[in-house]
């Protein structure tokens, strides 16, 4: 997986929207055959138009009726409707030009998945019997597929498993990159299941100019990080993708079954890549889309292909999931479910995603108190007025501010946050108390990160990272 | 691999023949300048001008000096020169307008290989100190790359290990799919050094329409059948990809090495992929290449990354090892060598390969000596004359004689074969007795492969199937 984890893009395949698109044609013509009321073949039509704006968007082609689309691709950073300039948001690229960050609401149309509402927030908390995690109540992980249907099975005493993943392409991870395994491990908690994750050092040495050696050691290092986090050993599997592959025939098989049945024109669509990307590229969606059947780890599900899977991270991994949701049906298995979150905001602003090679751009795992100090006070993109006297005049911006955006992130207690919004934005609270508050929050949490850490073996990682039964009966 | 085992297009990536061409261009002028002999000039345009051609028939485009070529890719079946229709071989194709078979001294100028001449059989003799395999005597192996520089090795104790594979596509095997078989234990026996082999099920998954459980099942079943030819297992590895590739993370290192290393142009223009095919097409090639770099099977060669590999294999799998040879050197290891076969014709004659699912087509390794005999008196093309007496009056045509083209390859006694070509030539030998003498050679020959078949037990395919050491110091 690239840097930050992410997807969700939900439904639509090309050929589900065709046939919406079809059966909204014959509805019109039967209302108007039919000479319903006026306020109905309007409301028919204007579904109608909506859809082939949307046809266009995915496809590139206007609709025409009788000539089904060729292809599965749905839209990747194209335009759906006719707005001016849309984000970028995929693997490798998310940029936007609003300070306030990406526009998560468009996404969710442009992509074709759901939100994740106050009904749904409401119903994770009563199945699971837990006060919902402050990503869930605050909107971090905003966006949905399948989510229900999870729940519907769970309720019936029909289990699921995690999957998420990093993409190890440096020893230096942020704090944005523990947003997927912080919001994982709360999941694995409430709902007692299994957990695989990733960790793409195949798909590195692929994409960075690197050595196999050096991005299997970032796996390597990375787990630590990772494990940190406080995984349960006998509940979560790790691994990275250059020893599972040679060490599991049946991850292998899946792969190869998934790479039969996506084309060079498929991932063209959905990946943008070209003739001249080399052929690892090419064929590596297969890799990253392959822990979604259960069948993968044969010595977690005992060979049972069936179990659902549920894969939170962040939406910009939607293009690989997309792809997968496609292909399950087409191999006889389930398609898997996502969460998917928003972007960690860079400490110069949203507008784009942080960069592991930027040292300023973040607050890394391994910053001293100093560091985050100076780091926060220095380059935390600022919401409040220039003069002392103006902040308390007009107040401060906090939707731009990216020491708010963090606290969102990490401060859990939802009435201090909610009083610091309003201070901030009244102007009683100044920008240096407000990052003063950030920085107190992040060093007690990044040091005990490192302790943590610090307690990792490399036997406790040999442990996680070895195929094995984990505590669960299937 | 494909049906038949094949390979050998030598030397020219579109570089060298830049350089050669360049090189080619500043001598002419220098002659010019130096206003030498008129003959001497000449010859060197001539020279110039062949050079362009090829160049031309080799990029597809005008050569132009300053201006290298972007692209390693090589001819495929584009033409050399400006000759009429070409042959058509490639992995996928077989294909000619001649009843004595496809032309394999232009298929050599076209690929750029070097011609097994006496001199190389002689060398292979003294180095082995045996004498040549008929298979070499008589041009059945018929083109190389690199040969010289095994044997230099080899004489300075530098050990090499073999590779070839075949592509279980069925369960079915016909004799020519034991044609390289047979002479890589020669091989192996005169040379005494490890053997790998390849069972690519992966690849028949791939471009077939059969499940991966029959695929794997075939690898199993032809498996015995190479088993039979008399491979000793202390010295043989056998693997089927599905198999392998889940079990050793070397192998899949070195695939993705590959991998990285080759666009999908290269592949595009080499194997004549396109845009609809799918990405585990696109990127299999890597797969089959990886097995010619000696630290795929470390359990044999401790990690070495040195150990020269030589490949036989049908000229039709040339494709595959001319884009190793061009990735080898870029990931520091040594270019495999090569000894292309030719293919071994149907019964119904030299103009295309044999195929697994025409029964007719070919002597099955599990037919009984009634169906033997039926089929080559019905289903052998005959060299000979229509009646009896212009038979004996103007003689037969061995060239495109199917009974006498399958005696060069299993009679082993050279005069007797010698004999009996120049008593069909002379008419003195009737088409009926020659296809006698066929029927009697094959007969006891597949009945005891079949005898030797019924005697390999699982248990021995599972032995030859394990990854483990051979007898051989590395």
């Amino acid at each position: 997986m690239t840097d930050c984890q992410g997807e969700g893009i939900g439904p639509v395949t090309t050929m589900e929207l065709y046939e919406k698109l079809t059966a909204q044609g014959d509805k019109v013509r039967s209302l108007k055959t039919a000479k319903a009321d006026k306020a109905d073949v309007d409301a028919a039509i204007q579904l109608l138009l909506k859809l082939k704006v949307d046809y266009k968007g995915v496809t590139g082609q206007d609709y025409q009726a009788g000539c089904p689309p060729s292809d599965m691709a749905v839209s990747n950073n194209r335009q759906l409707g006719n707005g001016g300039e849309e984000d970028t948001v995929d693997p490798w690229n998310v940029a936007t030009n609003s300070a306030k960050g990406v526009d998560y609401d468009k996404l969710i149309v442009r992509f074709g998945s759901s939100k994740i509402d106050q009904e749904l927030v409401d119903r994770i908390e009563k199945v699971s019997g837990q006060k919902p995690h402050h990503f869930l109540r605050r909107g971090i992980f905003f966006s949905h597929r399948d989510m229900h249907q999870v729940l519907d099975a769970y309720e019936k005493q029909k289990s699921f498993y995690l999957y998420t993943g990093r993409g190890p392409s440096s020893q230096a991870m942020h704090v944005g990159h523990l947003i997927p395994f912080v919001f994982t491990k709360w999941l694995q908690d409430v709902f007692n299941i299994p957990l695989v994750i990733q960790l793409t050092d195949d798909e590195k040495y692929l994409w960075k100019d690197l050595t196999l050696e050096d991005c299997h050691r970032f796996a390597e290092e990375n787990a630590k990080d990772i494990i940190a986090c406080g995984f349960d050993v006998n509940k979560t599997f790790i691994f990275s993708d250059l020893d599972y592959m040679g060490s599991s025939p049946e991850f292998y098989r899946n792969v190869v079954k998934i790479q039969k049945h996506v084309t060079f024109n498929q991932v063209k669509g959905i990946f943008g890549f070209s003739d001249s990307d080399c052929i690892g590229k090419i064929s590596f969606p297969a890799i990253q889309a392959a822990p979604s059947f259960s069948n993968s780890f044969p010595q977690i599900f005992k060979g049972r292909k069936d179990v659902q899977c549920l894969i939170p991270c962040a939406i910009d991994q939607d293009p690989y999931f997309r792809m997968t949701r496609d292909v399950a049906p087409r191999i006889g298995y389930p398609k898997p479910a996502l969460l998917h979150s928003t972007f960690f905001p860079a400490l110069q602003g949203a507008q784009t995603k942080m960069s592991a090679s930027d040292a300023n751009s973040s607050i890394f795992l391994t910053d001293t108190p100093k560091q985050i100090k100076n780091k926060v006070n220095k380059h935390a993109f600022s919401g409040g007025k220039d003069t002392i006297e103006e902040h308390r005049q007009h107040g401060g911006n906090p939707d731009i501010d990216v020491s708010f955006m963090y606290l969102t992130f990490f401060m859990e207690d939802d009435e201090q946050l909610e009083k610091i919004r309003q201070d901030y934005t009244s102007g009683a609270l100044l920008t240096g108390e407000l990052k003063k508050m950030l920085i107190d929050t992040l060093q007690p949490m990044i040091t005990a990160h490192q302790e943590n850490r610090k307690n990792v073996t490399d036997e406790m990682v040999k442990q996680f990272m070895t195929p094995r039964p984990l505590d669960f009966n299937f």
